[in-house]
């Protein structure tokens, strides 16, 4: 394939030590050398080395800052073409100004996400490995990161691989028997495809045993607080914000922002919906009533529904359980620093099942049994080694679940004496669906629109 | 001198698609090498070369993320120390997992402006040149930023020098008199002295006349707008902050936020005060009274006074312009769209020479003779070759005010035939002085607090 020489910033955005542009294409290495000042022409360097010198301005000569400049030669790239990589002082004005430099001297501004688009149209990279890149540099959790770089790795992509190969062998088998019908019993033919069908629809059920986990590792959980007036929401907030800041803020300099809307709970990364509808009312009246929280509630995954320790049990704590019938749900029976008056069997009723969890927020007392509660709800304990989930991504675990629909329609049709040759409709469309996980059989125009979600500079 | 080795995230903190994480010292090869896994050891490979691989959790053996290291050996680096950069995935969360992987293998947190900190320690970079490299990453406009740049290749460094060199040889002079009495005349050694300690505070002076102009560049013109309510403010506000914002945004991605405040105007870099006053009112009943304005003023170094074209000047008015009497300001007649009723001859002579502008700011109509008063008002034509400017960091220009001082004591007692010895006194300490600028006679502490500022990871 050929492509022009494209462009961008490759680090995020903001005052920072060293900010990277980054360069690849055919003409790359020419075109930075033409900007680019120091001991040796960037023409005559050997690949993977990198070189001091400046960046001026073509005309003039004058500088535009100081910086380290790797040359990387293809093959051996992200991209698979020739990439150098501009290190300059991670100024705004001085990444941007290095920048229109480079673009001045014949270099395209790349598009969001149009260096990973090339590893892959290059073939250095399958989509879902693409796809795990956007999800590695998204991941909120440490075990959203290890799910990520194990697709980065091509861990979906080779099982995908796997069972396509099954397929095409199975297919493969089919045609024979079509041209050559003398060769083999029909019989024959049913009972090995059945075979092969039912092994890779097994291997499909297990990849999308783990898409709940892996989705909700990639995604976060969506959760709501929900409760009457007074009863602890901003400080249940609060708490889980706090642990998940204390995590993320080990190191100075950490953005706490971005953090706010997730907190990771022992590797669930709760998404926290209306947050700003909690803090709002933190300072003056707090209310969210029962109209507010049936709202809310509509979006959640997970509900944390808080009660009052110190109150009987209310009419409108009533019908906060009535909206959150048949939701996963905690329900946290919060301020047992006062006397006990609600009645906490009546709780575990209402609960039909769900687990209650007593709190003294304010005490700092059952947060840890809060977040077993969470953890035990959602992994059950089978995910901790790690090695189970291979899906996380919806476009993965849609076309999984079609894939399982057509090899489930083959097996009825060979059960059903459906003629062979309708049955291996079947089995090439589920052979096609698994090749849009890893981008052998998808279309352009979706390729486009997967590599626009990309940051640019990617 | 002997240092440990640290390490630093030293990209701006965000989702990017390249994070780097720098280390710094005798063990950085050593220390990344046992958490990174490749074709070849770091320990075998060639300085200034970089190795595709992963990143390990060293007991697990898990992969934490897939990176390219470059290996930087001493002296030929920024540090003067041994440098590895790891280019990770720019996602928070690998970055930091990266870093925690860096840190568990012997190496420290490096402190904020550390890396700098040990690049003017070994020598390879003065005081001055350091300074340089913050303002280079603060930098707000192109012209802030070739202020610095200079700065950083060292042509204050270099002024300087020359001038402690030429006070040197003074002093040296003076020495030789006074040990060998009967070599020259004492009247010849005055003339001599008074020659250069007039070259020295001639030059002294040309640095600091370019001060001001160079002060402003690095930290921005602080100016506020006033006027009556309804007179065009907020429009003022938006013009201003468009305008910088075209520019700033012709590449995709760039944050706009960091730019709100600062707005660029020909090359000056206003730094609005009291925007969120303006923007307040903006939906609201505008309003902004005298007292208000009065408050807002004292900060300002540059006042834009708005008056409305279609009504008579009011006592309002006027109490404004008593406000700002002997301050910078530019006067702006604005809604050149209504009919006139504003007496323009009046509004001249209480301006007192200052400029006056006429606007339809809805119309985007003088805009450019504004920004023409602006541009004209503080550079005065004479910083376009960007030559001119030396000195832009308020220590420097205190360091050199006081040198400036001593440098004028000494050439008063040679005028007044103080003994020369005594007229040493005050030159070895303009010497001293100067030093400071560039770090060779600066102390511990101050050099601490100095680096306090830098952002971490540089």
């Amino acid at each position: 394939m050929e492509f022009d020489t494209i462009a961008a910033i490759s680090t995020a955005m903001g005052e920072g030590a060293i900010a990277i542009v980054r360069v690849s294409g055919d003409d790359a290495v020419a075109a930075v050398n033409k900007i680019y000042k120091g001991r040796k022409s960037l023409l005559e360097v050997e690949s993977h080395t990198i070189h001091y010198g400046y960046i001026i301005e073509k005309n003039s000569e004058q500088v535009i800052d100081e910086v380290m400049v790797s040359v990387l030669k293809a093959p051996r790239t992200f991209t698979r073409e020739d990439i150098v990589e501009i290190n300059c002082h991670g100024g705004l004005v001085s990444v941007n100004r290095v920048l229109q430099q480079v673009l001045q001297s014949g270099v395209r501004l790349a598009e969001p996400g149009e260096f990973t688009k090339r590893a892959f149209l290059n073939g250095r990279i399958d989509l879902s490995q693409a796809e795990g890149v956007i999800d590695l540099i998204r991941a909120k959790t440490d075990k959203a990161m290890n799910v990520a770089i194990g697709q980065v790795e091509g861990r979906l992509s080779k099982k995908v691989q796997k069972l396509r190969q099954a397929l095409l062998e199975t297919v493969a088998h089919v045609e024979v028997n079509i041209d050559y019908p003398e060769y083999d019993a029909e019989e024959m033919t049913t009972n090995l495809l059945l075979e092969k069908a039912q092994y890779v629809k097994g291997e499909i059920e297990k990849i999308l045993n783990t898409a709940q986990q892996g989705k909700i590792l990639r995604e976060g959980l969506s959760t709501v607080i929900i409760g009457r007036p007074n009863v602890g929401k901003s400080s249940l907030l609060n708490s889980l914000v706090h642990e998940a800041k204390a995590i993320v803020t080990d190191i100075p300099g950490t953005t706490r922002d971005v953090i706010e809307e997730y907190v990771n709970v022992r590797g669930v990364p709760l998404r926290l919906l209306d947050t700003a509808g909690i803090r709002e009312t933190e300072d003056i009246v707090e209310k969210i009533g029962v109209e507010r929280s049936r709202k809310v509630v509509k979006e959640a995954e997970l509900v944390l529904l808080v009660l009052n320790y110190g109150e009987v049990l209310t009419k409108e704590d009533e019908s906060l359980f009535e909206i959150i019938e048949n939701m996963d749900a905690i329900i946290i029976v919060n301020k047992t620093d006062v006397a006990k008056k609600i009645d906490l069997e009546k709780v575990k009723v209402l609960a039909k099942g769900r687990p209650v969890v007593t709190t003294s927020l304010i005490e700092d007392e059952g947060i840890d049994e809060l977040e077993d509660a969470i953890s035990k709800l959602f992994f059950q304990g089978n995910i901790e080694g790690g090695d189970l989930t291979y899906v996380s991504n919806s476009r993965h675990i849609g076309l999984l679940h079609q894939a399982l629909g057509t090899i489930d329609e083959a097996i009825m049709a060979l059960h059903s004496a459906v003629p062979i040759d309708m049955v291996q409709i079947d089995i090439t469309r589920t052979w096609e669906l698994l090749g849009e996980i890893n981008g052998d059989t998808v279309s352009e125009s979706l390729i486009d629109q997967l590599f626009s979600q990309f940051c640019l500079g990617k």
